[in-house]
């Protein structure tokens, strides 16, 4: 009976594969570089060849792998269909029938950020809950929606986009996506950065902190060392945040938010700011929601391609 | 074989319903009272003799319905679990049990705006997609939400409450929730009467609106007409729920939004305001979603409750 299978998450420069047993533990993990030359077409033969490389390395027969789940940084339909990805150089094309076309084992697919919330439900921050948001602080705001244990794809795979949420009226710079007032504007590891420099300029309090030289660390770190500047930035930081997960509650109504990413290794400070703020702007029906830290931090991937596979093929 | 089925809606004041043959024509519609007295013991038992005497006066055997669907103003969970409907006196229970009970016949729930979301979808305004958002403008602003087909309740049943995503950060006065600044306080028929008064207080343009003298449809009706004020109040009340929109969007990507309740019977114009609003707020992946109106009007309840059953009872 199959038992094993392969969680793949493709990144822009590197893959990272895991071969997972099917209680859902790695037992293996590694990379491979994505090679995006050519409009990508070396990605898919690549990760062909490490999974049977793998195999026979193992001893396995391709009959005791349950599936290949695989995440990609780009939207992806419920049928498998990839809508451009743009750091692969790929099209439009069905990425399941074009890997089980390679390796002859099932192949599901799924958009990088669902993918990771997947995986943080299944074996993460967010054990225990059935419909969960993750959100992913780190360059941008992304963000993976489950809902009764199942990916909310959208109708063009480009649901969970909350980083463009909008939360300033009065913002004047512009966001990645061209828009003003983003919620990535003030909740990434750059809008941090920003937030920090914006109140720094006009700053009278005591810190530590200087305008033009700080990380998203360097605040949090200040903020838990109780330096005033930094409390503030926090306080503006969690007023955004809260906000914006309000707005995403009073949509889908989640069980709990799972937050992840670079910012979110702040720890549990950082919650304490959000949920704080979130409160006075929700739904009361979505009062209760739960915070919660992301815990599979870069593997979050390759534990949710996995569960694509075990969710899907074994059903 | 089973060919019929009924479409219930369960209002505060009034159930209608609607007796629907296999392919969602609606046979006959009829309305009785609700009787809420007692905790509301006498809804469910009413609802079954309006069933069984429609069947005896049809000469139609129980063998030959679907099902029943019923549609109720609470959160009601996807196993027809509702928890509490306050204008009913219901606490929580299984309602489809409870009504299957009684009739012996299979039934199907669900809340009275999804329920209506559903109903728009099949035979009304939202035709021909698969993934929608309801909007109901009336005396609140309630959301019902269709993603590949089937209703997203949320985990305790409260998704769709868009009325209440936070769009004005300045608002002073209280939202009917306990909230300031959310999108009911200006796009509901209270709500754009508050914005006329607001403007109208201010206003030096010539106008033919009074503040504290005009209902919304006056407004929309001063604005097909090209009153300088009413064209004022439509701009922000465009600007109101085209932000709202546009994050309700980011969050879950739909193909279309269609409007309805007493608000939308403004007509096309009102789209345009939605529309011109909307595009500056929202992800360019969701840039392409339409907008429509409703079209069923108070019958999109009973029409959604048929749907529940032929969806489910037959799936």
């Amino acid at each position: 009976m199959a038992k094993y299978s392969f969680g793949v998450d493709v990144g822009g420069t590197t893959i990272k594969m895991g071969f997972f047993d099917e209680a859902g533990n790695v037992l293996e993990k590694w990379e491979i570089p994505t090679r995006t030359e050519n409009g990508g077409v070396n990605v898919l033969p690549d990760i062909a060849k490490a999974v049977e490389d793998k195999l026979s390395e193992k001893a396995i027969e391709k009959s005791q792998v349950i599936g290949v789940g695989i995440g990609v940084p780009g939207p992806v339909d419920a049928k498998g269909i990839v809508h451009k990805c743009v750091n692969l150089g790929w099209g439009v094309f069905n990425l399941n029938e074009e890997l089980e076309k390679l390796l002859g084992i099932p192949t599901r697919s799924g958009n990088d950020a669902n993918v990771a919330a997947l995986g943080e439900m299944w074996k993460g921050g967010g054990q225990g809950y059935e419909s969960i948001v993750m959100v992913t602080l780190g360059t941008g705001v992304g963000g993976g929606i489950i809902m009764d244990g199942e990916i909310l794809t959208g109708a063009k795979g480009a649901a969970g986009e909350i980083g463009h949420i909008h939360v300033d009226d009065g913002e004047t710079e512009v966001c990645g996506c061209g828009n003003k007032g983003c919620l990535e504007q003030y909740a990434s590891a750059t809008g941090v950065v920003r937030l920090a420099n914006r109140i720094l300029a006009k700053n009278t309090k005591p810190t530590g902190l200087v305008a033009g030289q700080c990380s998203a660390k360097d605040v949090w770190d200040a903020v838990k060392a109780g330096d005033e500047a930094a409390l503030e930035i926090a306080e503006q930081f969690g007023e955004y945040l809260g906000k914006g997960l309000a707005s995403v509650a009073c949509v889908i109504n989640p069980e709990a938010f799972v937050i992840g990413g670079g910012v979110s290794k702040a720890g549990d400070v950082l919650l304490d700011y959000i949920r704080k703020n979130y409160t006075p702007y929700v739904f009361h029906a979505s009062r209760d929601v739960q915070f919660t830290l992301a815990t599979l931090g870069n593997d979050a991937g390759i534990y949710g391609a996995a569960k694509l596979v075990v969710d899907s093929v074994t059903a």
